[in-house]
């Protein structure tokens, strides 16, 4: 009866946590869309609505982290319990970094308006970022489910989005050899796109996080690191 | 007696673990420096050899994770100890990022030293990577020793290295509109010269975790962010 009742406990706290988490997660797919969507139209007021949305998401991983620590403390978690509530400092921790990558393509956003728009690259970024979001969804979906094979989608999924940025690399260095007036733009553009690939980094660690979660596992075999740029030099 | 025996395992474990810390921490120092070196002297090998190492690198910080797990489940740590054994796993956690930046950097020479050289931007960039490499030194010591003071001390340097960030974003905007020739290894080198100035921040962030160890507080002033290139379109 009273183990019964420690468990139930338990399980109460950590559907709280998981409902932050949840919440958690939509502020950063809000901020993501967002940021991407001030980019393509050069809305400087959305921009500074992103940034300045991020210290809710802040905040908010300093409750989870408070929260798993104070359930840890109480209720002395053992084995599989206490890898749940391990996961979810790992997973809040990887949402603030996504937040951050938000909030820095906003801020570049007041920058880049000041320029001449380069070509249709915010538009291809902006499907690069939607890629990312949805993946941010199913993983967050194949957390909250425990589905290990919707996980396992989602790291597939991420070779898209390091071709995207592969793609925007190049697309970025034909535009500054072409015209030296694209150099800070293409800099600042670039920097974005880099972002929004380690966005899908982040996804794909949370997602082989719930891997391990469900299975014990790491997943099979080594993430494949697609990102090609600091290894071949023939981009142009 | 029993309490005695309890307190004294568990200052044990946190020394095996602080132990694992230090011998990461001092494979994370020679990774910053190795990788600043062969690209200052264009040396391949020594690239490949910090691309290789950052495996030992990952390595610990999963047995670091480990043993803090094992530690919360076999100790019950409350308190003081508990967050003390969390913060075990920040700092591994801003280890193995830091490893991680310098394995990048390490990989981009290789694709650098097809290219001409960049006018004096290595050097700059090593001496950049040194001083990433003092603070980092400095904070394992401050967490080590407790010392808040030394710690703050750390999170203050940070500017100066992003103040050389800063000088080499500049200097890179104006090689590349001087002779386009230089835009792709300038795009890597910004690349590098951002992802050291990235390791400075997640060194700032460990020694931010020692001052709220030492003192029970977050760092009294917000970090301030002194990246200034996403807000100032001013830069050549």
């Amino acid at each position: 009866m009273e183990e019964q009742h420690i468990a139930s406990a338990f399980d109460r706290d950590l559907e709280a946590i998981q409902a932050r988490i949840m919440k958690m997660g939509g502020l950063v797919e809000a901020a993501i869309m967002e940021a991407a969507r001030a980019l393509e139209t050069r809305d400087e007021e959305l921009a500074a609505k992103v940034v300045k949305a991020d210290a809710a998401i802040d905040g908010l991983e300093e409750l989870i982290n408070e929260d798993a620590a104070r359930v840890i403390a109480i209720r002395s978690p053992a084995a599989v319990d206490l890898r749940v509530v391990l996961s979810v400092m790992k997973i809040s921790g990887h949402l603030e970094r996504i937040g951050d990558y938000a909030k820095n393509m906003a801020k570049r956003t007041g920058v880049l308006v000041q320029g001449p728009a380069v070509a249709d690259s915010s538009a291809a970024l902006r499907r690069m970022a939607r890629e990312v979001e949805l993946m941010l969804k199913d993983a967050l979906d194949s957390y909250i489910q425990r589905d290990a094979e919707l996980a396992r989608d989602v790291i597939e999924r991420d070779r898209d989005v390091d071709q995207m940025y592969n793609a925007l690399f190049r697309e970025f260095l034909t535009h500054m050899m072409e015209d030296p007036r694209n150099i800070t733009s293409c800099m600042h553009l670039h920097f974005i796109a880099k972002n929004v690939e380690r966005m899908g980094d982040h996804v794909t660690a949370m997602a082989e996080q719930v891997i391990y979660l469900v299975t014990g596992n790491k997943p099979e075999e080594e993430r494949i690191k697609a990102d090609t740029t600091s290894v071949s030099p023939q981009e142009v």
